[in-house]
């Protein structure tokens, strides 16, 4: 089955955003066994909206449209849709009292423009959605079919993985692909190639690719069989070769990611966290609360961002201050000390150090100081991070988590990090 | 001027990596006034390369290639411009002694395989490169002008900025494109598409696209004239009427992020904030420490997850938790009041509420209570926030901020969240 993927709007073609969707599409659609063969991006523009779907019916069997379903008047994807199909639109009540409800739930009053949104294509079907007001619109008449939905990734993520995936993945019929993705952390993406530059070399099926994030190397193995079972087999004893290769780097192999991993283990154990956040600023909390259910094993943390809140909130001293620094292991000691008298918690983490862009502290951008501290453990990790702020504090995060998942599974540290 | 921009790569199409060198492309092209109809992706697929150049030589001025110009079997973009002219191609001794010279400069050995660099569709330019060993391919006989240029982004860029760029804007006259982004929160897009609908259907130079995200809707003014000037007189009258029109909802015009915006009035107050979060976890403390110099307003926050840790660190009573239950305006009112006892900050937030995907406390997902302190104010606001767990915490975190703004603005609370 060949696809294309056309994108809507304006702020592709001025540069203003990536086509991200296209990619995150492409990847969901190639780990059904879908071929992609084209992107498109036209502005919001009907004429050349319609010519689009024209062009791209005329040469693939599905078409994926993006943008342009939203309620204001730049929004113009259904009308590029119905004049590359020569029907007219027509207004479907189920839509308008959805959006009534919607909007009702919310405690708002809807603004009459938003009505746009219950117009469709005569012929097409709709598919309500849980997140916004967009719905998707599904065309399976003549030619190829044709999906179109939103823009907004929360939105397209929801309506290809709910509808779109599970339809392709029942016409599709009798190739599956299969991946399966390891993910390893503490460890350069280049030795992560050199350990594995022959599976990479002479694999066909599975497929090994990497791909590296801050702190992160992700190895996906991707297998095209008959069916799920004999995909995964032949998938099986690589990803043995991987793990046994990459030895305590890896934290999961089924796609987990660090906090999702680290809170399995923190459940398993019935151990709780806490911490203090300096240069993180909150973001860590923020990444091991993002996962559904951490309220079972995460208690809390204290983001002090002033060396008296350091003092005031989480007793770390005022002479350790003055002579190590505030960017210093003996900080991060305290500061995780702190976190843990302060919630009670059983293991804490205390983070200090220079985000950047600026020096701190007597300290160079990417300078990080982690303290772990749990009963009978104590011990400070420092690194230098590469990269812009943001990098540095995703480097901090990463080290600081992978702290917590070598004392839970009671691996030694890391030589480097 | 109208340009299409074709991106090459089977790993674009795979999902691998977002389409980031169209959007570069994209951006620097609109800043000399080309506009940019389409992107198109096509794969390693010589016959699919050929259409993509035949089919943009006929809708537009200017075509731009990047990928396939490498020395490996699946570098074959050249072979795909000279099937699209139907020229057959030679090799180029200019370009085979640039080849050796650089792999001799590099003390290494050229394998013979790179020679195929040195070929050139009949009738082409070429551009040498200062940086990697593909040269550029320039077609400007009958038709519209192409330029290939390698897919390495960095050898891209060179060539844009360098040889393609400063043609272009020779051909195109002295055209320039600026925009302003103009950033509101607080209102609906349907709304905003409502109050701008006259701008919208009139205006054509400059002209008006929106775009929205989590509690937050842009509006962008894209103008074109003879230079940065003339441009932004286009804009300036619009952006006024935008801005009277959208009234306080507006944080920014010149496309600063809430927290940034939001810094940016502490800084001006000399005041200071801190925060309480449950729902959002550390979130919103992660999103304020995100702007370099926070550390001038920000003092910190305390991430209680736990109801022990609401009634130990930040003082909740017991009994209130009891009465109206955790997510409710007067915990959220004591999460604030003991957020500024504990940090002793000039302002500070207190955030309770249900991220989901479980209902909590007795209410339901999507559940949001915030309160603010300041000397002499003490406001709770409470709201039903649409989606999944993550857009949950985005819409409070923004409601959050923008209590800030407008406490710092002396603006009235708005209608609905």
């Amino acid at each position: 089955m060949r696809a294309e993927i056309i994108g809507v709007g304006t702020e592709l073609l001025l540069g203003q955003i990536a086509n991200e969707n296209a990619r995150w599409m492409s990847e969901e659609l190639a780990a059904i066994g879908v071929d992609v063969l084209h992107h498109t991006v036209v502005g919001d523009n009907e004429e050349r909206i319609a010519s689009a779907f024209t062009l791209a019916r005329s040469r693939v069997d599905v078409v994926l449209s993006t943008g342009g379903l939203g309620p204001t008047q730049d929004d113009i994807t259904r009308d590029g849709l119905a004049r590359a199909l020569g029907i007219a639109q027509e207004r479907h009540p189920e839509i308008e009292e959805f959006l009534r409800e919607k909007f009702a739930n919310l405690g708002r009053l809807m603004p009459e423009s938003n009505l746009v949104q219950a117009m469709v294509p005569v012929g097409c079907r709709f598919i309500l959605p849980d997140r916004g007001t967009a719905p998707g619109l599904v065309w399976d008449g003549e030619g190829a079919r044709m999906y179109c939905v939103a823009g907004v990734p929360a939105e397209m993520r929801e309506m290809m993985t709910g509808t779109i995936l599970p339809d392709l993945r029942s016409l599709s019929g009798d190739v599956v692909i299969a991946s399966q993705v390891i993910r390893s952390t503490g460890i350069a993406e280049a030795r992560v190639g050199e350990l594995l530059q022959d599976l990479f070399e002479s694999s066909e099926n599975p497929t090994v690719a990497y791909l590296a994030s801050s702190g992160e190397v992700k190895v996906r193995l991707t297998a095209k069989a008959a069916d799920t079972e004999a995909a995964a087999a032949l998938i099986a004893p690589v990803a043995a070769l991987v793990v046994a290769r990459l030895g305590d780097a890896v934290f999961s192999v089924e796609n987990e990611s660090l906090e999702e991993a680290v809170g399995r283990l923190l459940r398993s154990r019935g151990w709780s966290l806490s911490m203090a956040e300096s240069l993180t600023g909150g973001t860590l909390a923020g990444r091991v609360t993002s996962v559904p259910g951490a309220s079972e094993y995460f208690v809390g943390a204290a983001v002090t961002y002033t060396i008296e809140e350091k003092v005031r909130v989480l007793s770390v001293s005022e002479e350790t201050l003055a002579t190590q620094g505030v960017v210093s292991a003996e900080v991060a000691h305290e500061m995780a000390q702190g976190a843990r008298a302060l919630f009670g918690s059983d293991l804490a983490l205390g983070l200090t150090g220079v985000a950047g862009p600026d020096a701190h502290g007597g300290q160079p951008p990417g300078q990080v100081w982690i303290g772990f501290e749990a009963d009978g453990v104590s011990h400070q990790r420092g690194f230098r991070a590469p990269g812009d702020r943001a990098q540095v504090r995703a480097f901090a995060q990463q080290a600081a988590l992978d702290l917590v998942r070598r004392h839970c599974e009671g691996l030694a540290l890391p030589a480097t990090w």
